[in-house]
C-alpha cells in the first residue's frame, strides 16, 4: 500500500522500517526534519510538508500526545484538509477518548474513514513486529488496514465499530499494567524486609500461575532495580493515568485502584524521579518500606 | 514413604489421592471422621487420633487457619508430641508468619525438623496435580520431601532455609491475585460503562502481553460474572488479606494496595457477598459504577 | 463606592443585597435578565450589558466555573476591555489556580488591578453577611475593596499579594470541608453498625475537642440524613476536588485523601446521588457498611 | 469517695491529683513503685498490691493496652477477684471494644458493675482538669461514678447502658483526629509548595468555620513542624487505629480513610519516626511532596 506516517520518535520510526521491509511505500513526515532524514537510505520518502503524507491510501500518525495529534490532524494545514478521497486516517497514538470522539466526528463530516489503532509494546517490541494492535473503527476501513498491521505487529484485535473504543481499550491496558507496577513494588518490598531473597520471588512469579510477559518485563526491573535507561517515562505515565481517570469520570466509573497509582506518579514526580521508567513506583514503595535502595545515575541512594 | 495426613478439607483430600497414586503409604486423620472414611476405598489408613498419623517418615498438615494449626501441632495432643524421630513436619497451610515462627522455634526445641510448603492452586489443581508448592525449611529435611511434593504439584520452589519464609511468598502471591482482581473489576467496569464489548477486553488479555493462568481464571469469571460457585470464599480472602497486612506490618512495610483491597473485601462481606468468590470484589467495582449487575442464585440484581 | 456585580446565583443575590443594604451604589448584570429584574425593587441598577456593569469603582464577579469567568474577564466584551481606567475586578468565584493565573496576566498587561477573593459560606451565610473572605492580590487594591468585603461578610483574611494564593487556599479549604465529611461518613456508619446511638456521637462531636461550625453543619446533615435540600451539589464538589487535585498536580503535590474523596463522588454520581448534597459521600459510606438507608424524596431506600 | 487507681502514666497520676484535690480517698497501685511514692506527699494512700487498691466504692483503671488491663482486671490476682462487693470497676483506657465486651461479662458473671470511662484529652488536658470522658454502662453505676468524673474532666458524655459503646465512641474520635491530622498534612504541604505562607492557613482555619480544639492544636504543631515532644506517640497512634479497624471489621464496615491513615503510620513507622508525635504522618505528606523538612532533634532534613 502507499501510506504516509507522521511522528518518527521510536515507536513510529521502528514502524516505518518494519512496513517498509513488507514492501509499503512509505512517505514520512516529521517536524523535525533530521528524524525523517535518517530514514532515507531505507527506501523511504520525505515528505516536505504534512499534506505530502496524505496522498497515499493511509496516512498513519504516531504522535505524543493529544495536542500533537489535534495540531496534525485538525489544523489548517492538516490532515483533514489533505487526504486524497477514500484515504484512511489510521491513528495509532495513545490520545484521550474525547480527542478521539471528537477526530472522529470531523472526520466522518469530511466523508473521510478515521480508525484507531493504539498499541502495546515498547519500542523493542515495534523494532521486532511484536507489537499488539488495538483497531477499532468502520469494518471495511479496518479490513483495509490489515496489511499495515500485519507488517508491525504480531496480532490485532478488532475491538469495534467506532474508533474511540480502542482507545478505551488502550488505556485500560496501561491502567492494568500500572497495577500490576504498584502491586510487585508492595510484594517485593514486603519480601526484602521480612528477609526473603527477592530472586526467589521472582522465580515463582516466572514460572507458575502468574507468569505473563509484562510479568518478566517488569518483576525484574524491579527486582535489578533497573528503573534507567526508562522505557516509558514517569511523565508519560501519569499522562496516561489522567487520560484514563477523565475517561471513567466521563461515564461516572470509580476507579480506586487508579487513582492510588496516580497518586504514587504524583510523589515519584515530587522525589524527582521524573526521567526514570514509570516502574519507579516500585521504588517508591521500597522507600516507604525503609528499604536501602539505589539510584547509580543520580548518586542517590 | 510413609506419610500422614492430617486436614481432609477439598484440597487435603486430593493431595491425598494423589500422593497414594504415587505410590506413597498415607495415613490420614480428620476431625470429622466421614471425611476420612471416605478415603479407605483408595488403600488410605484411618488414624483413630492425631498422634496414629504421626508414625512415619513425615506428616502433612493441611489445615484452614492459624488455630486449627495451632491445635493440631501444638496442644497436648499434638504432633509435637508425637513425632517419630526424625520424621518431618510438613506445614501446607496458608498460615501466618508468625505462627510459622513459633511453630519452627517449638519444633527445633524438640529437635524435629518443620517444613513449610505452603500451595498455589485451588482445588481443581490438587485434584489434577497441578499445584506450584514453595517449599522452605532445612535443605536436608526440603530434600526428604521432594518425593511427596512431585506428587501432589507440577512445580516446587525452594525459597529459603527457615520455613517463615515460604509463608511470606504465599501471603505476597494471594496479595497480587487479590490485586489483578481489583484491577480487572475496574477495568471491565470502565470499558463496559464506555459501551465496548467486554469479550474484546477479554480477547486482549489473554492473548497478549497480559496472558496468564491467574488473569484466564479470574478475567473469565469477571466477564461473565461467575461469582458461583466460589472458589475460595471473600471470608478466606479477608483472612489471608489480614495474615499478609500482619506479616507487613510486622516488618513495618506499608502497602496502600493491599489495604484499599482489605476495605473493598469488608465492604463486599457487608453487603452480603460472604458466599461468593472472593473475585466478588469486582462485582462491587461494577455496582459502584452504577452497572447493573446479576446475581442468579440470590435473586439479587 | 460605586460597584458593578456580575454574576447573580444564590450567592451573588445575596451579596448584592448586603452591598447595597451598606450604601453601595451597586449595577448588576446577568445573563438571565430575570434573576437582576428581582433586585430592582432594592434600588440596584440593572445593566443591559456587561460593560455597563464595568464603570464604576470595582466590578465583582461571581460566577459557577472557569468557563463562565473566562467568558466574561476576557471575551471580546469582557470586562478586559470595559473597565474604567483604575477599577478593580475582584473575582469571588471558586475558580482554577491556573485561570487566576492567566486572568491575572491579562488585567496586568492591560495595567488592571485583579484581587482574588474567593468565600468560605453556603447561601445561607451569604444572606446573613457572615461569609469568611479569602483575599488575595496588590496590597492597595486590597485595601481599596475592604469596605465591600465588610459589607458581605463577618471577616477578610489577606493571603497574599498573588491573587492566585486566595484561590489555593480556597480550593484547599473545600478539600478539608470534603475530608471532614468522608471521615464523618465513616464514623457515623461505624457507630450505628456497633449498636451505639448516633445522637450520642453528634453530642460527643459538638461539645468537645471537635465542635466548630463545619462538625455542626455536617455532622447534623449526616445523622438526620439531610442530603436534600442540597447545598452544595455532587457535580460542582466534583468540579472543586478537580481543580484542587490540578492545582497540587502543577506543583508535584500528592493528595491521597483528595483523590480517596474525589474517588468517592464519582461513585456517589454513578449510584445517582447527583441531585444531593455533597455530603452524600457519607451516604456512601452507610451504604457500603451495609446499612439501611433512607432517601425520601426519591423513594430509595 | 473512696476509690482505688491503677495505672500512673503520665494522664493517672494527673488524674490521681485531680481526684485528691476534689477531696476523694484515692489508694493507688503502679506495677513500677516509685511512680505510685511520687503521690505520697500529696496525701495518697500507697497499696503494696493490687488487691489493695480494690477496697473502696471504686476503682479506676487507666492503661496502656489490651494486654495490660486484661493482666490487672482478670488474673488470679486480678480486680475481679478483689473487689468489695457493690464496687464499681471504670476501665478509662482507650482498649479494644472486644477486650470491653469480654470485662463486661466477667465482672457481671460476678456481680460486678462495671462502667467504661474513656478519655479525650493530652497529659496538659489531664492536669488542668479539662478532659472529656465518654461513659458507658448500667445507669446506677454510671450515676454513682459521677463525682469522680467531675473530679478529672470539663464534661461527661452518658454513651450508653453497654460499656462498649464507651469504646467505639472513643476509637472513632481518635479515627477523627487522624483522618484531620492526614488532611492537614495534605493541606500544608499543597500550600506550601503552591508557594503560600503556611501562617495565613493557619489562620483561616482557627478563626473562621474550621475553628476547633483539635483544629488548632494540629494545624500548630503541623505548621511548626513541632514534632516533638510528642504528646501521642506513632506507635501508640498505629495502636488505636488496629482497635479502630478491628472494631470496625467485626461489624462488617469499611473504612477506606481509616485504611489510608493506617497505611500512612506504617509507612511513618518505616521511616523512623516512631518517638515523633503521631501528627508526623503531616510531615510525611511534606517529604512526599518534596518538600525541605526539619528534624532538629534527630540531626536529619
Amino acid at each position: 500500500m502507499r501510506v504516509g506516517f507522521i511522528g518518527l520518535g521510536n515507536m513510529g520510526r521502528a514502524m516505518v522500517r518494519n512496513l517498509g521491509k513488507s514492501g509499503h511505500e512509505v512517505t514520512v513526515y516529521n517536524r523535525t526534519r533530521s528524524r525523517a532524514d535518517e530514514l532515507k537510505a531505507e527506501g523511504v520518502t520525505i515528505a516536505g510538508k504534512k499534506s505530502d503524507a496524505c496522498r497515499g491510501d493511509a496516512v498513519i500518525t504516531m504522535l505524543s500526545d493529544d495536542s500533537a495529534l489535534r495540531e496534525v490532524a485538525l489544523s489548517e494545514e492538516g490532515i483533514i484538509h489533505s487526504l486524497t478521497p477514500g484515504a484512511i486516517h489510521v491513528s495509532m497514538s495513545t490520545i484521550s477518548v474525547a480527542l478521539s470522539k471528537q477526530i472522529t466526528q470531523e472526520h466522518s463530516k469530511a466523508g473521510q474513514p478515521y480508525v484507531a489503532a493504539p498499541v502495546f509494546g515498547r519500542p523493542e517490541a515495534a523494532e521486532s513486529r511484536m507489537l499488539y494492535i488495538l483497531a477499532a473503527g468502520p469494518a471495511d476501513a479496518v479490513t483495509k488496514c490489515m496489511p499495515l498491521f500485519e507488517a508491525m505487529g504480531q496480532k490485532t484485535f478488532v475491538i469495534g465499530d467506532n474508533p474511540y473504543e480502542a482507545n478505551v481499550v488502550k488505556l485500560t491496558g496501561n491502567f492494568l499494567v500500572a497495577s500490576l507496577i504498584e502491586s510487585l513494588g508492595e510484594a517485593f518490598a514486603l519480601v526484602r524486609k521480612s528477609g526473603v531473597e527477592q530472586e526467589r520471588l521472582l522465580e515463582v512469579l516466572n514460572n507458575s500461575i502468574f507468569a505473563s510477559t509484562v510479568m518478566k518485563t517488569y518483576s525484574e526491573i524491579i527486582a535489578g532495580e533497573r528503573y534507567r535507561p526508562a522505557g516509558f517515562k514517569l511523565p508519560l505515565a501519569l499522562k496516561d493515568m489522567k487520560l484514563a481517570l477523565e475517561a471513567a469520570e466521563e461515564v461516572n466509573t470509580p476507579m480506586p485502584a487508579l487513582s492510588m497509582i496516580r497518586d504514587h506518579i504524583v510523589t515519584a514526580m515530587a522525589r524527582d524521579y521524573g526521567d526514570l521508567d514509570w516502574s519507579s513506583i516500585a521504588l517508591l514503595a521500597a522507600e516507604n518500606a525503609g528499604l536501602e535502595v539505589r539510584l547509580p545515575d543520580t548518586g542517590k541512594g
